[in-house]
């Protein structure tokens, strides 16, 4: 940080909205800040979870910045049948959300939970959330339709985006069977697993998010 | 290649399919090859150009990759006011073009032209292309509302994204008054190029696009 004393500097906590601090006292290990006035009121975010089969360091930065912008509320990496990735360094998915957060010029930072495997993630899953899953195997409704059916009242849903291999068959069938997963195609083309996670975020803020939301900036 | 004698290779020129063919003779300069059986149709693709403003080596090559994965027909690196990148190694975005064709299972690889000015380039527009231009000033119609206004049968579309900076206020003007440039907004994160331009190709397609039509898997 190369701030100096009585630069100004943004402040946001996820809940009382975005307040202008100045820089009263700075040495190497501290500084005193002075908060001056509020410059934002926090407002509403989308409720989204994304799933993701982690993929390789590097990649897997990338899809939590990327994922973070598009307005992610939380990011629960999943261990599957054909995973190949078998440990994540979520503190720092953690780092890259916040700079993204910062970036982006949203006042929250979404949370990244520890992995889990899918199975057992979706043994205590909040029935009430959907999971609309990217399914590469071609079986799912086109986006679009799956959207229309969708209302703008229910707000609680995740993406699942398999890992580089695709969903086991088992996996499919399982998924297949459960009354809130909503299986979606994304076109003829072959998506890597980011491409994809990307793709069905930006698509679901365009149908079910705020995207009628204009950027606020700062008075 | 780590191709060896008699291995099959798939082959495809973007007009005729893809055919399987053996690797008959190999040497480390050259290989011959008979052709052996067509294994899928050529489909017809979408008309979809990204003009984007260049953006730093890495991240360049990044969205060349993921816009060949999201369908682009053609790729125009533009120069605005405030692009801060001045060249562009086109030859280097074909090559991540390419790959990213094979791997996406498409059968052509997307045109990469050499950057141009955005006024020069407006200057000699086809009128029929639209321009679906992300406006992160707030001024566009959301996304999805902007989509619903047009129709499928129109499908020659280009998406325009600007530099890191924004578009200049006299580029928004001009922008604004072209009757075949339409603004969209895309929610009240701000959005990094490179992230705009992936989210900007993923809703075109999933609305104006080929999102209902499913993967061909080899037979």
């Amino acid at each position: 940080m190369r701030a100096k004393l009585a630069d100004s500097i943004f402040l946001f906590n996820g809940k009382d909205g975005e307040f202008r601090a100045e820089i009263t006292e700075l040495d190497k290990k501290r500084a005193s800040l002075l908060i001056k006035e509020k410059t934002r009121e926090q407002n509403e975010e989308p409720d989204l979870w994304l799933l993701f089969a982690p993929i390789k360091h590097g990649k897997i930065d990338f899809l939590a910045q990327k994922a973070t912008e598009l307005g992610v509320s939380k990011l629960i990496p999943v261990f599957t049948k054909r995973t190949a990735v078998s440990r994540v360094n979520t503190q720092r998915l953690v780092s890259n959300a916040i700079e993204a957060a910062e970036q982006s010029e949203r006042l929250t930072v979404p949370e990244i939970k520890e992995p889990e495997q899918l199975s057992m993630l979706l043994n205590s899953w909040p029935e009430r959330r959907k999971i609309i899953m990217c399914d590469e195997s071609g079986g799912g409704t086109p986006f679009k339709e799956a959207m229309e059916k969708e209302q703008k009242g229910n707000n609680q849903y995740a993406i699942l985006i398999g890992p580089e291999g695709g969903f086991s068959e088992g996996e499919l069938d399982m998924l297949h069977k459960l009354s809130y997963v909503i299986p979606v195609g994304m076109g003829p083309r072959i998506l890597k697993a980011d491409t994809a996670a990307l793709a069905a975020l930006a698509c679901w803020q365009e149908n079910l998010g705020d995207w009628n939301k204009k950027p606020k900036f700062k008075i």
